[in-house]
Parts: C-alpha cells; structure tokens; sequence
C-alpha cells in the first residue's frame, strides 16, 4: 500500500516514523504549504508542495491527512476525498456529523473511500464504548481522560497576563475510577472526575496570586474543576513537562441475568507516551482498512465503526485464525 | 430480529435472559434434546424438540447454539449452518481452523451465514489482540485470565481420589501484571503469570496431604503454577464457591517513534460476576450482526474480526454519530 502524508506536523512526523513500523506500508512523500525545501523530514523521504498534490493521484492508494480539526481538516478532507482516498483524525466531537456528510458527498462523486475520526477519542475508545454498550445494553459507561497533556488548557493558561509558558495535565480522580470500577454506576459531577494540574511559568515580578485566581476561575476551562496550580521555571518546565502524554479510560459496567443480579465491568485504559505518535498509528491502521475496503468496491465516508477489525491487521485471515500464541 | 436457542444449559439460560435487554430481539423458543415437557424455561418460552428445528426455519433469523465446544458444537453448528444462520461460542483455540472450515463448507452451500467463537477469550479478548496489534505492530502482548472459575480444572480436581467437590480459581499474579503495565516488554513464565487457588471438600477422613500433592503434582493442570489448596466444607464451598466469576486481561505495550523512544501500554480488563451471562450477551450482539450482514447478501464462515463494529449495536447510524455522551 502506498501512502503519503498530507501536512507535517507532529502528526505527519509521527506517521513517518510508524510507516517504518509497516512492512506492507510505502511512504512516498509528503506534501506541505510550506516552501518545501524548507522542511527536512525525519527519514529523508521527499517533500512536495501541497499545491502539487494532484498530480500524484496515480501513485497513492491512501492520503493520510495530518491537519488540525478547528480550521484545517474541515477544509482538506472534503477537498482531498474528491481525488483520493483518505483519513483524517477529525477529533471535534460535536462537528464529526457536518464533516461525515461533507466528506461523505465528496468522497462518492468520485468513487473514493474516506475514513474519519480516528485515533483514540474519537477512535479506540468510541469503538470500545460501543463494544460495551452492545454487550452490556443494561448498563452506563464512563469516559476519563489522562494522565496527559492537554493542549487547549495549556494554551487557555498562557493568555492569562503575566504567564509565559504552561503545560496542563488532566488527571482521572482515583476515587471516582474505584466507584465506577465498582459496578455502583454512580452520578459523578465534572468536579468528582477529573482534576487539572497547572505548570505555569510566570513573568519575573508577576503577581502570582492573580494568575492563580484567574486560571481558577476561568469559565468551561477550569471554573468546574479542582485545580491545583505550581509556579515552576522556564529550565523547569522544559526539562519535566516537554513531552506530549495522554491517555485514559473507557469503563462500562452493566447488569445481566434475569434480575438483573449478576455485575460486569469492561475497562479499556490507554497509557500514551505520545500523543500524537499513537494517533498517527491509529491513521496507519485505518489507511490499511480502507485501502483494502476500496479495493472490494465500498466508497463514501466511514468511521471506525464500520471498519471490520482483520482489515487493520497486516495478518492475512490464515494467520489471525492460526497464530501462536493465538490472536482468535 | 427472531431468534431461537439451540441448547439450554447455563448459556442457553443466559441468552434468555439477554434476550430480554435487547428490545430490537424477539425470541421464539428454546430447542433442547430432553423431553420438552421436562424443561422449565426460566421466562416461559415455548421449548421444543431439537429434532423438530427444521419445521422452525422460516420462523427463525439466527439459531442461537449454546452447546459445549468439547463434543457439541463441532457437530452441531456445521449441521445446522446447512439450514439457519447461527452463532455460536466455539472456544477450543486449537481447534477453531477447522471447526472454521467445516462450517464454512456447510453455510455456504445453503447461502446462511455462521459466526464462529463469539464470547470473551476467543471473542473481546481476541478483538482486542488484534486491534492492539494492529496499532503498535512493534510491541508484545499479554492475556491473564482470572480472577476467575476454570471448570476444567475444577472438574481435574473432583477426580483425585478422596475428593468430593472443588472450585478451582485461576489468578493473575500481580507483579506480572505491574511487569507488563510498566511497558518493559518481560518474558514471563507460566509460574510467574497465573496462580491456581484450589477450594476442596475431602471425604471423611481422607488423607489431606495426599490429596494436595495429588492436586500439585497433576500434570498439565497443575504441576506448573504455584497452587494454593485450602480444605472446605461441602456448605462452605456451596456458600462462598458456588457463582462462576471470570475475566482477565489483555495487555499490549508497544513503542513508537523514530527510534522507538515512546511506549504505550494498551489494557483491556473484564470483570465478570457471571462467565455464561457475558458469553449470551456477546452471542445476542453478534447474532444481531450477522443477521444484518446476512441481509445485505454475506454468507459463510465469519469471526469476530469480520464484523464491523456498528453492526453489533442497536443503535442506528446515525445515532452513532450523533449521541450524547459521545460514542464516536
């Protein structure tokens, strides 16, 4: 399978390295709207402008879309699945129906197969709360989020006057992850699920007390939530919060039997050093699906839901049924 | 969708009361090789004679068959894919490839659809093997079973001589699991992954430390783990041993990265009061799968890997895409 990457951020990078991992995968390229003799990649493979990527229509079975879901992808995906097939890692929950339909329109004018939304939310852990709810249908489920960095808050912090840099990590409460493990299907407020944890570095001289009440208090970010804030240095923060971790949970628990008198409890839980380098995995793997889905004749825009799980293995249906140590 | 039992032991009570969670399900009747007549259904569905199943088939979308995988299943499930589309719990791994072939052979004759080893292990823990594969190709990974009742073993243990009943529990050790959790890839014996705890009623008077080192010294079963003998009573064993728990773990951790600097760690852990409840629900979900596939013109043998995900649920589409809480 040919594939090439569409933008080269940490997503495109990450793609990059995990195309290594791919015996049946082939990077021919990547295309940036940068001036590309400006980018260097991290394996040496070539780097072509954006503009020009209609004209390697004929040499690319998969186009894998490393764009930003607020402004790119909304954009490209349609666009590109006019020309290719693609994927993308769409990841705004509430916008994922507008941008299947447009994808979706785009993609049969022409025949091709487009592939939304994946990575790990939207991703591994949407196929794991729908896994559960088909299994358990008398049960409730529970997403949490972390240990890991998030971006947005990071970001929200460093608006605030006198910040010149901050990482924020949303943490899980362990007491709220013991109650559902539980099987009790508690009620959990915002507050009682997830903690967010500040590393702020603040302007010499800064009023330190005022940022603090106003990262406290900032409204949808952390108004809702138990913060815990620390003043930390430039070196600091560089040397201890540089990487991009992330992860989670998604916890069903339900009930079976004819009075319902037997509990059941399905976790999935993701430890992710990177971030990014785990979506991008993810984008490899359903490049892999709708490549072969293609190939059968299906078109029009997917989810991960309509993916046949043998179609992400580059295990033939021989081996994933005799494999040792087995896979079925 | 219509669908009726085919066996009614602990899996076909299951499926009953499953059955009644999922309101898109209508269940017509149980078939059972006793005299019906003998046979109290636990909702007071209609039981009939196995051998009068033919007479049913324009009644029934998918024959449920909850028959044993030691002797029952490789009999029944070929011979009945020849007349119904069928699901069915096959779980002797070795033995899936051909138990696959057989049932292939017989579906596809007639145009019928039949799904193979639907459960947890083969089943969820085999999805998820596969998708973590897929995933993290470069990784390693691990399934624990347990804390949880073995049958097998237990059934081992009741015929050493002097023994009158036992439950025997399988238990994942947990400094193998924080091993694997840290990502450190270990090799890991079956000593150092499993402990077996042995709960025994002895006849009277019977030589205890015979028995125990009848029970550890058993090979296969035994001789190979760390084991755990402890001495009940008949009523004590009736109290506390008398529900069939299982579950386990699948682990996969993997590295990515150009020089494979970050690990991730992939867990998937079910906790389940009741083993033939979770298997009946996993069995009404892939029966609900299959029916649709069958609908849209699919035939043969399928696994879990070939199904894709939506058409596990009751919910529609585009209620997959829209819900809130979120599914995609």
């Amino acid at each position: 399978m040919k594939i090439a990457i569409y933008g080269y951020g940490n997503l495109g990078r990450g793609v990059e390295s995990a195309a290594k991992q791919n015996h049946d995968v082939e990077l021919i390229g990547v295309f940036t709207r940068r001036a590309p003799e400006t980018v260097k990649t991290l394996t040496g493979i070539p780097v072509y402008k954006a503009s020009d990527v209609l004209s390697y229509k004929d040499k690319i079975d998969v186009l894998v879309i490393c764009g930003g879901s607020a402004t790119d992808l909304p954009k490209m995906t349609p666009a590109l699945a006019e020309h290719f097939n693609v994927v993308d890692s769409f990841d705004d929950h509430a916008n994922i129906p507008i941008h299947f339909e447009k994808v979706d329109a785009a993609a049969k004018k022409s025949g091709h197969i487009a592939l939304i939304s994946a990575g790990w939310d939207p991703g591994m852990f949407s196929l794991n709360r729908l896994y559960a709810s088909a299994l358990l249908p008398n049960g409730k489920d529970y997403t949490f989020w972390g240990r890991g960095v998030s971006q947005g808050h990071s970001d929200a912090i460093r608006r605030v006057p006198g910040v010149v840099d901050a990482r924020q990590y949303t943490v899980p409460i362990e007491s709220a992850l013991d109650a559902v493990r539980s099987g009790s299907c508690p009620e959990l407020t915002t507050r009682e699920k997830h903690l967010r944890e500040c590393y702020v570095v603040a302007e010499e001289g800064a009023d330190l007390n005022a940022i603090e009440t106003a990262i406290k208090t900032m409204p949808n970010y952390f108004a809702d939530y138990d913060v815990a804030v620390s003043f930390v240095s430039k070196e600091e923060l560089d040397k201890n919060h540089a990487g991009l971790p992330h992860g989670g949970l998604v916890i069903r628990s339900g009930k079976t039997g004819l009075n319902n008198e037997h509990t059941h409890t399905i976790e999935y839980k993701l430890t992710l050093e990177s971030n990014p380098e785990f979506t991008s995995s993810a984008l490899i793997a359903f490049a892999r699906a709708i490549d072969r889905m293609h190939k059968r004749g299906v078109d029009g825009c997917k989810t991960v839901f309509d993916v046949a799980p043998a179609d992400l293995s580059s295990m033939s249906p021989e081996e994933l049924l005799t494999r040792k140590p087995y896979v079925l």
